[in-house]
Formats: C-alpha cells, sequence, structure tokens
C-alpha cells in the first residue's frame, strides 16, 4: 500500500491529509465541524475528496472519532460531542468517497500513530495518555492496537479514582478525567486563585484578572514563569496523572507511556512531576523494571497519521 | 506435546499433578511448604520427581508462583510471600528435575486454566480475578497470555481504588485486595459484628462468640442462613469487587469476566451483587455490550491445571 | 416579654408571623421574595408591618437568613443566594419597622425553635441537623445557642466529607451537603435510575418517565411504596448522614441530634437508616452513652418560631 | 483557692506537680508508669503524696487521663493505653490521697492549659490540637471547657477525613489521627524515603540508614536541614492538618486555634505549611474573620498545668 488518507474530527474543525508509508503529511485540507450529526458525515466525505488530486491514487481512509468505535472498526456507537448513536460512519463515507473506509476511537488513532512514528518508535508494549481537554488513552500490545473485544478498550479517562468524586459528563464520579486533563489543571489554579489571591497575581495578570478568567495557556505560561499557584496546579495534576499511570503499569505493565495533548506541550513542567508521582506510587517499583515515561511528538497531528496508518494496516 | 507437569505453590502445600491436553489431572501429590526458600525450590523437585512414574513421559513443567516472573518466565523477581529476590527458578528447578520448566504467575496459570478448561471456554477476550486471601488477576487477550513487557501485567490487586486508603502488605495505600478479597470480607464482617452484635448474632455463634473470632466460611456460611451482617458484609465487597471490574472493562474490553478464588465459593451470594455493581458502575452502559461475569469452574485446580498447560505451549 | 415576630426568608416567598411565648404562632403574613436584594430588606419590612396589628404590643423581630450572620447579630456577611455582602440587615429593618431587630443564620433559627418548643424539649445539649436543599446545622450547648467567636459557627453543611470530592457552590469539594441532603437524594436517585432503569420502573412512574424528572418528592414516594432505587437512594443519604453524626457526636458530644428539614418528612424511611449509620460509625460506642436521634417536630416553622423566639432573648 | 496539684499520666511516666493560681509549676515529682491498672492507681497516689510537702497547704487534685472521662470528671469510661474500664478513678485516689479529686481527659486538660496560661490567652473561644503521637483536642467556648453533655466531646482525633481509609486503633477507618499525627509524619517519611530513598538521603544518615529506622526526630532535623522527603512529609501532614481545621472553623468558629503537642515543637517548618492549608480549605474564607493558628506555649507541661487549674475551678 501506498498513501493514505486520515481524518481527525475536532470540536472546531475537521482535518483530513494524505500520510504515506513513513507517517509523513503530504497535503492537509481542513473545513469547519458543522453543527449536524449529518453535516458532520458531509462535511468528512468533502474534506476527503478535496484532498484527493487527480495525480496520486489514494488507497484507503481512516477516520479518528471521539467516542466508542464498534469492534468491525464501522459504526460509532456513542459519541460524547456529536448526536451519533449507532452511526454507521463506515458505509456512509465509504458511498460518498469511493474509497475503503476504517473509523477508530481518536485517542487510539493519536496513540498507533505516536507508537508507529513518533515517541513509541523501538517499543512493542506503550500505553498513551492523551492529556487534552480530556483524557484519552490507546494500548499497543505486542505491536498491536489493542481494540477489545467489543471496540471499547483504553477509556482511561473514566476508571474512577476517588469513590463518591467529581462528577463526570460520563454520568458517573470520581472518573480519572477529572483530576487529570486540561480541564482539571484550570479547575486547579482557579480554586488556588480564588483561595489565595496573594500567591497568584502573576497568574492573574496573565488573563482578565479574575480566578474565572485563568486558561490553561495562562496557567501553562504561568508555570513557566515561576508563578507559584500555576506550579501548584500542574503539581496538582501531576500527583493524580503518575498515580493513575502507577495503576497502569500494574495492569498492563508496558515499557513506555506516551504523554501527549494539550497538556502535555508544557514539558518538563508537568512531565517532571509526573514522572516522579509516578515513581512514588509504582507498586514493587524496587522490584521490576520501570517503565519510561516519555512526552509526545507528533502533537495535534498523531490523530491524523495514526487513523492513516490503521487504514493502511487493513 | 502430551502430558505435562502443573506445580501450584501454596503457603501451606506444594501440590504437582500430572495434567493431559484436555486439561483433566491424572494424578497428584502434595507435600508441605518448607519454611525456607531454598527448601521450598527443592520440595517443589522433589513433588514433580514423585508425581513422574515410569510409564508416563512428561513433556514440560510448568510453575505457578506468587509474586513477580520476569518476561522470559525463568526468574521470579520478589515473591510476597517466600524470600525470593530475583530467584533463578527455572534454572534450579530443570537442574533437579531434568525437564524444560516454565514459571508463571499463579494468578495468570489460574486465568489460564479457567481460559482454556473452565468457565472461559468459548471467550478469546477474558480477565480473571481471583478473590482468594488477597486478589490476583489474569488477562487472556485474542486467546493469549498477557504478560507485559517485564512479565508482571495483570496484578491487579494493587492498583489504587481508594486514595489515602488502607494500608497494604505492599507498601502502598488504597489498593483494591484491601476492599475486594476475603481478607476484606472477614474484616467487614468484625467490624459489624463489633459495632451492631445484635445483628450478628447468628454469624457469632458459628465462630467462637467474638468478632475476632469471625473467619471467611462462617461469613459465608452466615450470609446462606440469611444472617444479616454476613449479607451486608458480602454486599460491601462487591461493592468495590464490581465498581473494579468497570473500571476493568474501561480498560481491556473483554467479552467476560471470570471471578474464582476462595470467594467465589458462595456463589450467588456474592456473584449477583458482583453483577449488580458491576451493572452500577459500567461506564456508557447503554451504549456497548456489556462482559459477563462468569463464576470459576475449576476451584482450587486452576493454577495447577493452568500452569501445565502453558508448559505445554512453550 | 410578651409577643415578638419571626421572619423566615425562603428562596420563593417571606413569612413573618407573631410568636407567643409557648412558641405558639398567632398569626402569619406571607409575600413573594423579591429578585433584588434591596426589594427583599423592604419586603421583609413590610411583612413586619402587617402582620403587626394594632391591638397587640410586639417587642422586638427576629429574622432568619441564610448565609454568614456577624456576631453582633446585625449585619449578613454573606449569604448564598441574595445578593448581599456585608449587609446592616438589623439596621435596615430597625429604620423601616421601629422594633428591635436581631439576625439570626436560618439554620440557627430552626435549630432553636425544635430546642425551644420541638424535638429538643427536655435537652440542653442538641445538635440540629437540617436536610433541606442543602445540610444546615444548628447547635445548643448548655441552653445556649452556639454562634461561635464571628457568629459564623454550625456551618455543618461545609465540613469535608470526601478529599477531592463533589463541587459544592461554595467553591470546595466534598462539602457534607453534596452528599446527604435533599439534593443528594435526588441525584443519587437519578443515577441508580439512569444505570439500572429495570430497578426504577415505579419511580420514573411516578414522575415524567426520565431520571432528570425525578423530583424528591417522587424519592419519598417511591420509597413509601418499596421502590428499589429509591429505597436504595435513601439508604445512601442516610449512610452520609449518620456517619457525619457520627463526627458531630466525637466533637460535640450533645444527648440528642434533631433531624429536620425536608427530607426528614420521609419519616422513618430515612430516621432508621440515619440510626444504623450513626450507630454503625460510632466511635467508642460500646463505651460511652449514646446521643438520641430524632426527628424534628416543628416542620417548616421551625425558623420563624425560633427567630422570634431569639428575639425575645435579647 | 491556692496551690492544687496536677497529674498527667503518660506511657512511660507519670508526673505531679503543685501549681499556683498564675500556673506556675512549684515543684515536680516523676514516677514511672506501672504495667497494671491498678498499678497506675497506685502511682498517681504515690506521687501525689510525695509531691505534697508539709509546710504548704494542696486545696485540690486534677488528673488528667487518655480516653473518655464521664460527665462527673470522676469515672474513666474507656483509656486506650490502661485497662481502665468504667474506672471509679476519682473515688480511688481521693481515697488514697485525702484531698479532693477532679478527672479529665488530658487533651481536654492541655487546652485549658493553654488557654488559662499560654498561646490562649485573651481569646474565648479556643480549639486546641495537641499532635503528639496521636492527635487529641480541646474546646473552650466563652471561657469554658467544652465538656459535652456525657463528658466525650472534642474526640477530634477520631473524626472520619477518609472514608474507607486506614484503620485506626479505636476500630473505625480514616480517622484523623492517622493522616495528622506524629505517627502519620513518620509514616509519610517512611513511605517516601522507601519510594525514592536518592530523595532521603540525609535523613535516612540520620537514623540506621534504613526507612523503617526513621523517628519523628528524625523528620523535624532532616525537615530543619532541608532534606526534600522531611519537608515534603511535613507539608503532607500540614495538608491534612489545615483542611480539618478549616472543618473545625466551620463547627466552632474559634477565634484561635492552638496547636500543641510533640509535632509542634518542630515550628515555622510545620505551622507555616498548616496556616496555608487551613486558609486552602476555610469555606467562604473571603467573606468571614479568619481564626489565628498560634503554636502552643507550655509545650509537655500544659496538660499537667491545665489539670490543676481545673480542679481549682472546681
Amino acid at each position: 500500500m501506498g498513501l493514505t488518507i486520515g481524518v481527525d474530527i475536532g470540536g472546531t474543525k475537521i482535518a483530513a491529509g494524505v500520510v504515506d508509508e513513513e507517517g509523513s503529511i503530504l497535503e492537509t485540507v481542513t473545513v469547519p465541524t458543522p453543527p449536524t450529526p449529518e453535516g458532520v458525515v458531509d462535511a468528512i466525505a468533502d474534506a476527503v475528496k478535496e484532498v484527493c488530486s487527480d495525480d496520486r491514487r489514494i488507497d484507503a481512509v481512516g477516520v479518528g472519532a471521539a467516542g466508542y468505535v464498534d469492534d468491525k472498526r464501522a459504526t460509532v456507537l456513542f459519541a460524547p460531542n456529536i448526536d451519533w448513536r449507532h452511526e454507521a460512519l463506515k458505509d456512509k463515507i465509504e458511498q460518498r468517497v469511493g474509497l475503503s473506509v476504517v473509523v477508530e476511537n481518536d485517542a487510539n488513532a493519536a496513540a498507533w500513530g505516536e507508537y508507529r512514528f513518533g515517541a513509541g518508535q523501538g517499543h512493542d508494549d506503550v500505553v498513551c495518555i492523551t492529556l487534552g481537554t480530556g483524557l484519552g488513552g490507546g494500548i499497543i500490545i505486542g505491536g498491536r492496537l489493542h481494540r477489545g473485544r467489543f471496540g471499547v478498550a483504553g477509556e482511561f479517562g473514566h476508571i474512577r479514582v476517588v469513590p463518591d468524586g467529581l462528577l463526570c459528563g460520563c454520568g458517573s464520579q470520581g472518573c480519572w478525567e477529572q483530576y487529570a486533563s486540561g480541564r482539571a489543571l484550570v479547575r486547579y489554579a482557579r480554586q488556588r486563585a480564588a483561595a489565595t489571591p496573594e500567591n497568584a497575581t502573576h497568574l492573574l495578570s496573565l488573563g482578565d484578572g479574575t480566578p474565572e478568567g485563568i486558561q490553561g495557556l495562562h496557567v501553562s505560561q504561568g508555570a513557566k514563569d515561576g508563578d507559584p499557584v500555576s506550579v501548584d496546579s500542574f503539581r496538582e495534576l501531576a500527583r493524580w496523572a503518575g498515580a493513575g499511570l502507577a495503576d497502569l503499569a500494574s495492569l498492563f505493565d508496558p515499557s513506555a507511556f506516551i504523554i501527549g495533548g494539550g497538556v502535555s506541550d508544557a514539558g518538563d513542567v508537568v512531565l517532571e512531576p509526573i514522572r516522579k508521582s509516578f515513581r512514588r506510587w509504582l507498586v514493587g517499583g524496587l522490584y521490576r523494571p520501570h517503565a519510561q515515561v516519555l512526552v509526545a511528538k507528533l502533537g495535534g497531528k498523531a490523530g491524523l497519521v495514526g487513523a492513516a496508518d490503521l487504514a493502511r494496516q487493513g
């Protein structure tokens, strides 16, 4: 196989790109994400057709979608942000674009991208954590994506880390993504800035001056500048992220964890405390090899590249 | 391959058995577990030699041991109950018995036994939970035992379910096995009997009359007899067990869970509340197929049979 | 002193009543709660003037208000539902009605009402819990209302019972009122009905058929009718309420707890499990006298009667 | 009244001292704590008689004892360390020494001592926390010791701060003293030193080189020397201590907290983070006066001096 197309469905825009066997993106098209479920299907098809030029042969299309995708990689069982319930996405796109389509959970696609062409190269057993607005995950075991019997494995964000804890959009309580995600980071910063504004003068100055005005980028900047509340907020996030990695090590025992998503852009400000917390909570740490904790390399392209490559794998 | 030998190392006795390709045990030998680490090695070898009769050809030996076993299935990195640290168990036993030896984590061996010859037949993606004194686990993915990169995957008992929770023998806090295991069950019953003895008159009468005298078998019997504290203790255990299964479903997405170990002998008294709790906490339960929650079939033989079969697989 | 007026400021209406020395309400006036902070002040004054008839001498006015009231019982430091910040309520009302005014926290007023004329009669050390939409409290020590050095004691609803727990309107997390209150009860019922609708058919039929349509009265009715989800929801609430009472017993050591508020209208459906949970968690229960757990007697009138009586005490 | 005697019953020694009206100790006698319950009674009497010299008139004796003391201040209902159950300590000592005796909970006595002659001077509403091996407390409301209806108020150590948390000697789980006490401090340090020994080289060098050999004094010294694990251990203790103070402020609303006990000897190393944590968790902190968080002044003498003064009060 040669070239394939990867599609990434974001909250505000849909990106389609032609990807070669080395994971390089040759061309990209982005379109705004339409507000209706059917509109999104059309927009995906349009973007795919647009990115196909006459002089290149495309072998297949991989679509990364948030939510549950069935084990046939054809139907979106449930999407959190788009009103898709048992949506036969594969069939619909194939009919519109005339190419073979594979649908994949977006965090799985991103994990695959990092495994194949990013931080996971050289590892066969990798667990990827995407710390974006929420927390997503993907699992590579023995060089294969672990999708689970019904296609819905790797939903790390919703394991329960605090009994009777914070309400989650999924309807449950205490889900990991309530404690380790971009949204959690902002909550930590706002709570701390509200309780002790004198420790957050710099952070508050980066936004509109109020705790409610604090955004994720402010916290990242604040941490780099040494703002105490920002640093402490990253430390709190890292406390939960690292403890969760320790649990995943007990369960999956990978050779490496890859931390991606917007939060990971902060670099060592967040990576170093995550590594410390992981080490602190790893059970039996004196008697076992330790998985590495790596930062993702592909940034926001991981999902598109991964989806394209998964389509190539067939 | 034809016959293999499986070895199960228990706290009080070591069992070795000849197992055929259908998982039937043809002959068994048990010897007391010696108090010294080296004594255990000798006792394993002796038991293996004793169970080998002249008229049967044995192809290999599988040894199930509690603790971390390395990815080469040769060395016990750490054992919780025997003072083995980086113990080259495979080599030592092979030298003594003249047969090829495979070492495996005991809960992995039990999981494999159930997968091949017990409750897991017909499933390719199975997660097994052994509720014994502690909580052990084993993972089958796509018909293969998931051992992890370093051999120490599936340590379910030590994922953290309560931050800052109960101290665990592993040095960490809030480990799942402190809340879902035979030891937890007894603690629940003793605490409740101490706080409200009037609700535990029957349960107390099954032991020596004191809360401290309550043992696991008393709670099982009490629950069958309708003793309120016993029933409530199983319900508490099930609350934690089911919530943990829901997390494992989010992570692994198996088609079936198998619940084994001594606690599972109580049958529906514990299985039904576990199923309810699992259903209660399963994230996205309305939009995904549900894994079955099955009771183990092989009882205390699962580890021996599974170890023998893993040796056969080579 | 003879007659005094008590005022109760609710979310939808303000009630003013003339109360005699035996706690009997001779006359009541209710007016709608205005939307603006200043409008509420006017409405209180109007209601007080309206309930004053010519042929009765009124000695003083007691106003119960949600929020922090200062130690001089004059200023509302902070109100959660009305935009009062350092509001000189005593002065403003006195100027308008020409009577001496005392301002009191509404839960304190209700506690005092129950102590003097309700379930607390015969006790000198009483802790009252009001399980309404939220959770309020009042403390009587040695026959005196415990207001604290700054007037803000007895804020039971916001002690932390779950570290990193549910977000509270107060900005903190894990506050008791998120787990033991009318709002918590409804959440428990909705979560359970959503996860296992087959156990909530009766409860769902009492509302509009959806989990989101379940209201507190439905859960109370459902529990009386034996609906499993309703009963279980009350039990969950009671689990948290009773554990909190056990903590308050360790701190205050009263002779009685009084449980009031709308949730307590369910009677033994909620009281009995609270008593059991209290007993279960009471530390040192075998070696100390146990406080009684009583249900409030004055219903929704406790606050008005208590405020009037506190005004009488001067 | 003039001179009284205060008695402090410690785990290793019993101290009796003559105290004047200004809280000055004129003379002290200490004897080893006998191993039997009756032996302790005798030793108290002997120490009291020994400290009485001919030329001073003693008016009364106050005895501070760990455990529950009844509301008549006569009987120890339950002692955690001595096998006293409904022990009529007042009568027994009075018979032996011929003086009027008052028995008081030891943490209450220490709180009273600090209130009268130590850090609490000038405050009428004080909550004292003794961070010794465990966590004890005492409450002063309006200048009076709050003993509760049955004499057992102020048992701060056993309020539940973590549901399903650490086992406590009291039989319950998640008690505050498991997270904020000298014992907790040592546990924090040992756990951290075991998980990350490279961060604890200095701390480990203060003891015998092993995590298990770390004692409280080592952690105090280590923190003063800037050892990272020691500092982090104090911070963890302070996190829990401060959050608990915030709860006590919601309940009691004192003008000051006084932190005593051996842990408080570390001074600002522990006080400053406690103050920060208190401030962080105080509910409604922007709208209410804040209680001061003071360090105790009387050290190990607080209990003896307080018991003597309570005896004087009659």
